[in-house]
């Protein structure tokens, strides 16, 4: 049973109060991937590079079991860039560039043996492309969709068509107010259940994040993290250590979503401690579940003595 | 053993999206005493009045076992008034007036019988008038204070010098950033604890609280909340439930402190789903446990089957 991820594979420039990189791994195909890839193997990446693309990341990718058949490589042209520069309070960032690249005409094709695939990830791309993807896969068990502030305000009307289709919906919580124009998040995580995912989890940043399934709402807690050296990808990290941990249990019981809501800000508090995708590339299970243990220290309060 | 509450005493005129109302009672020596008087009776309450202020009032706080011998009622004078008006987005509000009247020279006078009293609860007034109190309780055992950006801009060495003889305090996140202009949680948390407070709790409204004590760090939910009527006074009726718990409990084990964080959040949620202090002017010892036990269902994502 394939876990099919699909979004953006990027060279990323990051400026932080801390450091500063060229040309680093990134894109949310790229750290969903990667999270992933610590609760299933194979994970099958549909993306787009240029030529340009380094044969390193090819190779660190796929010794962690991310399987590249659907990432496409087209010769003569160079890998989508994106410069960020965080400011000293690490919430703002400003873009500094975006050159799309091979990524302008990107359409993603789903290999035939993946047309089956029961467990999608929609990484942040334009929900056009998102579509795209889910026309060419049969009958997905479990779609889990991300987005950012740019669809909601340019392309709102393939954004809501798309959420139709999806099972999981993961948005962070200015996005949530934006796309409702509701400030309380709970009645704004009504407003977006009503247009068609069922599960729907808002992330909070420094706060953690907010799940609703069924009539379960559920607040998960922040890593309490004192130094964070690079932010990118965090949110990306957390949809693939979500649907990783989901794929790999196959369970939808509302207790086991909690459960991959906290794998998924396990794996995103790794991320965030070293640049780029350095922080998710060679983690050993033991990391992983001491993390997992301490966030139940972190918001267990009524534990009997 | 008594439990001392020092704040304001107030009439307020608020305005919400959903009502308007003119002096209703508030203070957070008001909130915080109610809040209180579920877990602990009697609680002492320590402010100042105008002899306009409504028999009403008094007789409803004397019916939830509230002291009021330290209540001054100064004859000729009128009582604190804030008025304020809440937006669209409860997270913002404008003040729209404050008449010190009674409160411009309050000068707490502590009751000799409760010159001995162990827990003492510093609702937000100046530093100044935080540090009289103490100055006149022989050997509390306890000390919890709370405190507003107001302070921080205009007496920030007052607070200093009172932040060496308190044990707890409360502040919420911006109040914290902006003590220690440091845009990290964690890390502003580690600062303001070199400041004297050994345990902090850093209040971030809709997100919850997070309570450092010894090498512990716990993050308490919010309470999920569709519909907020009025938000003045959550903060005050957190600490109220927050230090009546523990004045109940006499545990100051980490344990235990984190129920009592449970305990001021539960409080804060009844406290806003209603103008003034009505939503904690009349509830039973069940429905607080019911929603205690909300706030568990909330949170934990590791219960076994």
């Amino acid at each position: 049973m394939s876990l099919l991820v699909v979004g953006s594979v990027a060279l990323d420039s990051v400026e932080t109060p801390f450091d500063k990189i060229d040309d680093a791994l990134g894109g949310s195909a790229t750290y969903i991937s990667l999270a992933a890839s610590y609760f299933s193997a194979p994970v099958n990446l549909i993306g787009v590079v240029g030529s340009d693309f380094p044969k390193d990341y090819i190779k660190m990718l796929e010794q962690r079991n991310i399987d590249l058949e659907g990432l496409q490589i087209i010769e003569g042209e160079k890998t989508f860039r994106w410069g960020g520069k965080y400011h000293h309070d690490l919430n703002v960032r400003d873009t500094l560039f975006t050159e799309l690249n091979a990524f302008e005409n990107f359409n993603p094709i789903i290999p035939e043996s993946l047309k089956k695939a029961r467990y999608v990830c929609l990484g942040n791309i334009g929900p056009d492309l998102q579509i795209k993807v889910l026309e060419q896969v049969s009958d997905p068990q479990l779609v889990v969709c991300d987005t950012m502030n740019l669809w909601i305000n340019i392309m709102k009307q393939d954004l809501l068509k798309l959420l139709k289709k999806v099972n999981v919906f993961i948005l962070n919580d200015s996005e949530a107010k934006l796309l409702t124009e509701e400030p309380n998040l709970i009645k704004a995580a009504k407003l977006i259940r009503k247009m068609g995912p069922e599960i729907l989890i808002i992330k909070k940043g420094e706060h953690g994040a907010l799940l609703f399934t069924g009539d379960t709402i559920f607040s998960a807690p922040a890593y309490p993290m004192e130094i964070i050296f690079d932010p990118t990808g965090a949110g990306d990290t957390f949809a693939g250590g979500f649907i990783g941990y989901l794929h790999k249990t196959r369970d939808l019981s509302p207790k086991n979503i909690k459960r991959a809501v906290i794998y998924g800000s396990t794996m995103a508090s790794f991320c965030v401690e070293k640049f780029s995708t350095k922080g998710i590339e060679d983690l050993s299970h033991l990391q992983i579940l001491e993390r997992f243990r301490e966030f139940i220290k972190i918001s267990s309060f009524n534990e009997s003595d």
